[in-house]
């Protein structure tokens, strides 16, 4: 393809409204634009980065079995209403209606739609496993649409569903399903860690996480160095001796009541009292069904709502009302402590606090905090339990080691669904013996254009972006330096028609632009090898081969033309 | 791919709500199931031949030089009301409004969207042509979804826009669609003509519909026999002496009023005052822009609302609503005539009815007609023109030949814009000189899946589908015809082994069923080439195979296995 005719807007400003860097480059490499919030256009450059990737994911589930069919964008309120998400689902779910006064949605996720499928068609035991996936545009009416692809509102997804006969089929599917996913995203070229996550409100079985490794991350993930076991931070078990003992002063002294006037968070009165805010107990007042609970964690220490509700045998819980909180408990948010803390249902203390033998807790006064309290003796909280985040340093759960804390982007999800829609939906088999029941099944979804956007938090640098080779939208660019010279641009044109016919997939940069210009093109949109072709180096007999990534300029002959050609695939 | 395995439901009984065949076809042979009205899902078979129309058609675009792309399905209100579409598409245009109160509608097509894309980053002249396409779903809310895939409301499109300097350009771009159409076709094996339709509303200058031939087609075309011109029969323009004369009677008897009781239709009154219909005049009383006109057709003629709109110069016509009609003429619809009418802004007669000198027309009165009537001496239109579809053997426009009349299937249109949305919507260029002009565009669309419907209406037989092989979902199909016999499933293991290695795709019905039950699916479901292995066969060391049209069954040896493979590939 020659740049003069690509459709590759290219921009030297940074766009304002981009925060992150996958979002910037995209829009300066003339890889996106902006529709609407959270609607974007994919330019030329970007259809073929998303096509190669939507390539490996087909041929690596073609590979394991699974089967391509594509279900409708628009879905039909009955369905929804048949597994009661038409009401459950919040405004992310798009409603619509049609001129008929139907109702519909746009899809979100697929299961409705595929176990209606699936169960008008299947009855047999025999015709199980069955793994039906499907590409399409889905759509989710975020609240806040950000961070370009990362959160957008419509997006182009790959939603696999499986059924099986039983638990041990289902999870062989889900077993083929994690390997594929293993393979797609090594052949993407991306350093990626697949994670024990949350089965949610769901109430599946299993669940992983498929975390592309990158700073800008919106995920937090733990990983063992010791024995590999990866989580995320929301899912990761901390044990009752996960955190070591608190003591800032002798254990002993007796609690005491201080001012701490205007003093508002946890790190202000810290200072103010000078101990670490690991000695601070903070006091959460959380929603649940309704009711109020008191939940204490270390200052240093973040709230795990997951755990929380699971704790509470609830599907989540919320940040207690203000207003609520005051008048059930009498003492504003910010001064609430456990000490004869009242109108609470319980109170529920995380394993670290209870270590902490001299620590600091609001008094349930206005400006007032108690120090010197020691848990177990001047508080007994209803339990202690897991609820907070791991953090760098904790153990693992499983060997003990030292848990790691990275950043990741999620570009794919496997779930283990059980019968959560098989069941109310009727999607039944017969076995053997002709008994009827409900079928087994998972979900696996990869975020195709969340995937391009998470490649490229993870692979680029100051000049742009760095696109493994597998997904880069071309392979190699062809830059002839001087336009005014004759041999130069035959030269080229003459390396990017061998290119073309050795098939390598090459851009020829033959607009009428300066040599620096071209090089920060090349650089920007982040095509893996780059042939530049210099008035003196054609003199010469020879380009200069670079590599996007490599620091190396090669001087590589271009007569015969097929050392050339074997040189750029070679690299590729 | 094992039939075993693959997720094809076919079914033995034709399904009540399908009528016409591809529908019929499409449900029976498991490749698509019903969602809700005009939406459906695609079975991995329907998968397959939609992508390889898709790959077909991204090839033959991308080597016209269009560029792919991919823009959202869901659009924003704003766009629409900068195009002033967003009051004028009627309710096909499905509407919605997010949880912020945004409108947007689904993308029936996307004119605004992509104009809006190049005007933000396309400014010279150099940048052009420039031709963007996309395969996208789009959705239209159809008042009467039917036919299956022919009338979906959700659909899949390839839409193209070409945008140019100026009308040459225009016209180069648009040549290069309608050439690349033609080889699009082609390679899908269909037999089509590309026809001229009408530019309607949108007031573009060509326009050219691909139009499948088919028996079940709803479009009408015209085609020279002679000269090879093409039309939508509602386009093909009729000369003044397209129609022959008519003459019941001697011409020059007086005009006579006949009591026709209780005859209303036009066949009833012709058949009991034993005229020819042709004698007839119909006087159909039409609404436009709020004013009623007359309009005088030939009793065997049909109203071309279309030629009808452009002379009376507005957009749409309907036919007049009774009560009205009855208000302004004083008589009821069923009795009106032109001799003495009353109360219409015109009366506009076909040039067919010039010619009549021997009629019968209504006498605006209840069962009543005059006959003998002649035009030109008992009335007199206030103008002839052509306002009437054309029949078979009409004369060519071009060449005065004879026109045949086909039924086609619209499966692509080649629209030529000029700056009906570039204007409005400020897409302008620079010129050399600097000056600012708005582009002009084209747009060419294919329906994707109606392409496959369309296919299925055009070949098929009465055991099921006779896919063209270029777009079939397999190349080849296996069929063991004896499960029980360990040559006969070892055999064709070993065959399919072998087509796959060579590349072929190819099915292998490994089903426990009978030879017969194979035989039918086989058929059913089109797969060009059929490899029969059975038990006596085996022990003469060949097998039977057969074309899907072909009617001859060849006896193949499948030792040495390359003499099969060779033998299949050279059907294929």
């Amino acid at each position: 393809m020659r740049l003069s005719r690509l459709h590759m807007p290219t921009l030297r400003e940074v766009p304002k409204d981009a925060e992150i860097t996958s979002h910037k480059l995209l829009l300066r490499g003339g890889f996106i634009r902006k529709v609407a919030a959270g609607i974007y256009d994919y330019l030329p450059l970007a259809r073929r980065t998303l096509r190669k990737i939507e390539n490996i994911v087909r041929e690596e589930l073609d590979r394991a079995g699974a089967q391509e069919i594509l279900m409708p964008v628009v879905q039909p309120s009955e369905l929804w209403e048949e597994s009661e998400r038409w009401n459950k689902y919040g405004p992310e779910l798009m409603r619509m209606t049609d001129r008929k006064a139907g109702h519909f949605c746009l899809g979100p996720t697929h299961e409705e739609v595929v176990v209606d499928l699936v169960r008008r068609d299947v009855r047999s035991w025999r015709a199980l496993p069955l793994n039906l996936y499907q590409i399409q545009v889905k759509f989710r009416d975020e609240i806040r649409p950000r961070a370009g692809l990362m959160r957008g509102r419509e997006f182009i997804m790959k939603d696999a569903y499986s059924f099986d006969t039983d638990e041990a089929a289902a999870n062989a599917s889900y077993d083929a399903m994690y390997a594929a996913y293993e393979r797609i995203f090594t052949r993407c070229g991306l350093e990626f860690r697949a994670v024990e996550a949350d089965t949610g409100a769901i109430g599946g079985k299993r669940s992983h996480e498929f975390q592309v490794l990158a700073e800008t991350g919106e995920d937090r993930i733990v990983s063992c160095e010791q024995c590999g076991y990866a989580a995320n931070t929301e899912q990761a078990e901390l044990k009752p001796d996960a955190a070591g003992d608190i003591a800032t002063g002798e254990a002993g002294e007796a609690a005491e009541k201080v001012a701490t006037p205007k003093k508002r968070t946890i790190e202000d009165v810290a200072a103010f009292l000078n101990v670490p805010t690991s000695a601070m107990i903070k006091t959460l007042m959380i929603s649940a069904d309704g009711e109020l609970h008191a939940v204490l964690i270390r200052g240093d220490h973040e709230l795990n709502e997951i755990k929380l509700a699971k704790h509470l045998g609830v599907s989540e819980v919320a940040m207690a009302d203000e207003a609520a909180v005051k008048s059930a408990t009498g003492v504003p948010v910010g001064f609430l402590g456990p000490i004869e803390l009242k109108g609470v249902k319980s109170v529920i203390a995380d394993h670290s606090v209870a270590r902490i033998t001299d620590g600091v807790v609001g008094a349930n006064e206005i400006d007032q905090h108690i120090i010197h309290v020691a848990a177990g003796r001047d508080f007994n909280p209803t339990c202690y339990t897991d609820v907070r985040m791991a953090v760098d340093g904790d153990p693992c759960p499983r060997c003990g080691g030292a848990l790691r804390t990275y950043k990741g982007i999620e570009v794919g999800h496997v779930f283990f669904l059980g019968t959560r829609y098989s069941e109310p939906m009727k999607c039944n088999y017969l076995d053997e013996a002709g008994k009827e029941s409900p079928m087994m099944m998972g979900c696996y979804g990869i975020g195709i254009s969340r995937v391009m956007a998470a490649a490229i938090e993870q692979n680029h640098d100051e000049h742009g972006i760095t696109w493994p080779s597998t997904i880069a939208p071309y392979q190699a660019i062809v830059l002839p330096l001087q336009m005014n010279k004759e041999d130069v641009v035959s030269t080229a044109e003459q390396i990017y028609g061998a290119l073309n016919e050795a098939g390598v997939e090459v851009l020829l940069d033959d607009r009428n632009e300066r040599a620096g210009s071209k090089f920060k093109d090349a650089d920007l949109i982040g095509i893996p090898v780059r042939i530049a072709v210099g008035g003196r180096g054609v003199q010469e007999g020879v380009v200069e081969v670079k590599t996007r990534t490599g620091g190396d300029i090669e001087k590589v002959p271009f007569e015969p033309m097929s050392t050339l050609v074997e040189r750029i695939q070679a690299l590729l």
